[in-house]
């Protein structure tokens, strides 16, 4: 008879515990050791924001299974505290440090996991010393953060980065009173996530909640009091006053062990695995943070942690070191975040990731009400997709607004996964009453802008493009359609606005020269849309409109907020594309 | 010049408007005109319900747009209050007879639609004269059900059918104070949409609220009083007494102007179609009510009347009728329903459906929390879903509970739209964060548990099997493998029942004998699956649990709700499959 397998798992945050939990169920006999440096397993680090903020009060909500969860349930020794020094591939054996005892001791394996999570940068600025600087990714910072909130000691915090955690603290430091400002090194929040003009709005957002946004801008120091405390963040244009520093600039994964084990590192300096989650070495698999992932679109490796793919990862390495057979077929990049009355999601590529990668894109911008909005608390989203120009193949989306988004960007994810076209996605059935969605989802008008530019009968300029247009001078007319009632709550201030009601249109074409190039908005295009095409049944060759109109609109404009909000125009902006 | 087209609509509610509409914008200069027999277009009938019980308030929020919106914007004629008598498919015209003048004439057409609707079944029930017997398809409907509510004449209801609408006046009715019963022929509710455990979950929470069923029940007339009002329902078993009655009992698409010009009517009586949505005769098209649907998974025709499918059948005949070519792929029959505190979503064929379409499938209860239990707010949901055994391929899905249960079935309509299988499901990267999802998704769970039965790792018995073995005294154990103070709060009331917790069991093996039955079960069915894979891994060979456990269980058993919604057990319950 074999005997039983030795299967050890570095890391028991997400993918490690998930993977010998697995293994377990697929094999009763196997040998199963976790060893893990810190003091708990299976901390839900996804939560810690709401730590802070106090939305989750008690710290066991976040340790989500117990050594002894694993040993008496699932006959899985934990080794907590205990540092992996060295793997020795040759002799199938780790050297391991007790970190209470300080005794080292040697640990052998017949397969090896590889979970050992990923460390956030810091941009060097921890190694000033300084008191009141933290990153955030153990329960441990975010005791050490509240624990400073508790003493009152500053009112003010800098956040360098706006990535998914910098606004997820931004909104929990100011739900405990401080005053907030974030610092970004691209010149827009959510940088690898959202394109610019859907980025603006998340901007508008935070501003609205008492954020400062300085965007665009590095972080070239920090300095501190007499208390060895940080007193102030440099930036390249002046200083911040700050007695709480967070760094959320991303991280990098933990491959150190691998990398002096002799495992091939990836291109994107994660641990290199195929598609089993396999390394280099094939008695140890690989997942969770450390390891770089496969995008379903471009097929490049990417280094995407998050706690959605470590899990995915570990029933398949879970499966594979007890002799089965699964693979993983990369990331999409999906991503949902929390920013106080917004819901922001996205999948796939960005526009400007599509347009690097060298892609010929088709873009639109839709808004739309997160159900019929004659069911009350219709709440609005703003849809754009991304879609190769040629076949409408869809390669990415992001779905951003105070209504219902992630429900969204979950049906773009599993689109996406299948190879999705614009036409494929205009007609999926989905879910219809009206507490719940339109006759139409947004993403299925979405999906028919997209074929309505491909077939040439939409012609839609961006926010960016009209107001280049209307700053630059040029000559063109920026043609509100919408009722005198709602260009009476605000519109697009420049010189080349003129209003003119859709229901006047028709009977008003003469006030327009053929030639000229004419730009039509109202609330959510729709009406524009309909604007432009009785232009061109009327002969004028250079009508186009403003994507997404003023529902997309991220630039100032007075009383823009009523404008956008406005129920006025939802009577004329039902059906669409 | 080839002179405009002359295309005209028969009917003005969703398709129609949206055929014109989109007519219109793909050609500036056809003839487009809408007929249609009531006094508005463009009605929301889908929130009929919802003004009977006053969330929607405001009727004209009902009326989407107004006939002077078509000609204004769009240069479309309507005519409202306008019968078509009959079509002249050789001379291509219309005899019209207008309903305010009694006129009768003659209208010309190149290309028709006919989105002639359907009309509620009524058993007949309305022939009987009295008053209080009601349909619901109009606004007129819900205005005269209100009129009647208003007057409090009658505080006794009875709906016959347990449909979608059924459930949804059902709601409104309890909302307006009055007492319901429902009547529902078939042995469940939503009987064409749920399977019965799902439905029996369903009937528990219309009973909560007051609501009283009797299903599996015929109506076979109503008696009057002597004001001609109705007064009670006969069904099979006895009578009820009603001062209203609502019948919605499913309705038949209107085809008579169809099979009286002779165009092909399909085995389901609705018009047949091809892809294209062109009738039998190619310069005429239908879709909405009116037509039958090809069904995506098992490529037979069905009936399937949606507002969102006759929004999506009006685009593309709005482009065909204009020289473009656009093709429509069929239904998955997906629904959702508001019913109280539950959202209740389906797609595909149900089991029971599978079943009668001959194909050998492989199922899965299981539960799960909308989003990360450790965030507030996590409310349940409990999945079903249905596979083809050989290969898994998905072929249907019901999401259930007062959590979020619309975004899992659009995410699975999206899935069957491209033939996924359970192991695509299980990897698709769909959106996390705390407020919003679980690291995996319960559709990730459910696929993942879909595998493990098919790999014979998971055996599992589902409620109603484990009841009837609990009920005809076989020999076997039903092992609650929860905590104590679970066990406390209720437990499966059988002689059969043995209460041993998990973290017991390996400890506690000898108490059993290797050769008999035993079923295993705890709250969500992880740690019963555990329990499982323990008793296999001991020798014993008849070791299975009970699909989905206490959350899935839809029978009485003591202090039931306690037991099913306890967050002791939430610790055990994270990571599964």
């Amino acid at each position: 008879m074999k005997k039983a397998d030795n299967i050890v798992v570095i890391g028991g945050m997400a993918c490690g515990p998930k993977a010998a939990a697995r293994a377990r169920r697929c094999d009763p006999k196997a040998r199963i050791t976790i060893v893990e440096e810190g003091a708990n397993v299976s901390e839900a680090t996804c939560g810690l924001p709401y730590h802070i903020s106090g939305v989750i009060e008690k710290q066991r909500e976040l340790v989500r299974r117990k050594p002894d969860f694993f040993k008496d349930i699932l006959d899985i020794d934990v080794l907590t505290r205990t540092r992996v020094l060295s793997i020795d591939r040759q002799a199938h054996t780790l050297e391991l440090l007790n970190l209470k005892t300080e005794q080292v001791s040697t640990l052998a394996y017949d397969r090896l996991v590889l979970a050992t999570g990923s460390t956030p940068a810091t941009l060097g600025l921890k190694d000033s010393g300084l008191g009141g600087i933290f990153t955030l990714s153990k329960i441990e910072d975010a005791l050490a953060i509240r624990d400073l909130l508790s003493r009152n000691r500053t009112r003010k915090a800098v956040i360098v980065g706006a990535g998914l955690i910098g606004l997820e603290v931004a909104e929990a430091f100011v739900s405990r009173g401080l005053e907030v400002t974030v610092v970004e090194a691209f010149d827009r929040v959510l940088p690898t996530l959202l394109d610019s003009e859907m980025a603006a709005h998340v901007a508008r957002q935070l501003q609205s909640k008492g954020i400062k946004l300085l965007l665009g801008q590095r972080v070239s120091g920090v300095d501190g009091d007499r208390q060895e405390w940080v007193q102030q963040v440099r930036t390249e244009s002046g200083k911040l006053e700050a007695g709480l520093v967070l760094l959320a600039v991303g991280a990098r994964p933990n491959t150190g062990l691998a990398q002096e084990a002799g495992l091939a590192i990836g291109p994107t300096r994660g641990i290199s695995v195929n598609h089993y989650l396999q390394t280099s070495d094939p008695d140890i698999y690989a997942g969770g943070d450390c390891v770089e992932n496969v995008h379903r679109i471009t097929q490049r490796k990417v280094l995407v942690p998050m706690g959605s793919t470590a899990n995915k990862h570990g029933r398949i390495i879970g499966t594979n070191i007890t002799g089965g057979c699964d693979t993983f077929p990369g990331v999409l990049g999906t991503a949902v975040v929390k920013v106080f009355d917004y819901n922001v999601a996205r999948v796939g590529l960005s526009e400007s990731q599509a347009r690097e990668a060298g892609l010929d894109v088709l873009t639109c911008l839709v808004p739309g009400d997160e159900h019929a909005d004659y069911y009350p608390g219709a709440r609005q989203i703003l849809v754009k997709l991304v879609a190769d120009r040629d076949g409408l193949r869809l390669l990415g989306g992001q779905v951003v607004g105070p209504g219902e988004t992630a429900k969204r960007v979950d049906v773009l994810a599993t689109a996406l996964s299948f190879g999705a076209t614009a036409d494929d996605l205009a007609n999926i059935d989905l879910a219809y009453a009206p507490p719940y969605n339109n006759a139409m989802d947004p993403l299925h008008h979405a999906a028919n802008v997209l074929r309505n530019k491909q077939s040439g009968d939409a012609r839609a300029l961006n926010p960016a493009e009209v107001r280049e247009r209307a700053q630059s001078g040029v000559d063109f007319i920026l043609l509100d359609v919408r009722t005198p009632e709602e260009w009476e709550t605000g519109h697009i201030e420049a010189p080349q606005t003129r209003p003119l009601p859709l229901k006047e249109l028709r009977s008003r074409l003469g006030e327009f020269q053929a030639g000229g190039e004419i730009v039509t908005y109202c609330k959510t295009s729709v009406r524009a849309y309909q604007a432009q095409r009785i232009l061109d049944g009327a002969g004028f060759e250079d009508a186009k409109f403003l994507d997404g109109s003023i529902s997309a609109w991220p630039y100032d404009m007075p009383d823009k907020e009523e404008a956008r909000d406005s129920k006025l125009a939802n009577i004329d902006e039902g059906a669409t594309a």
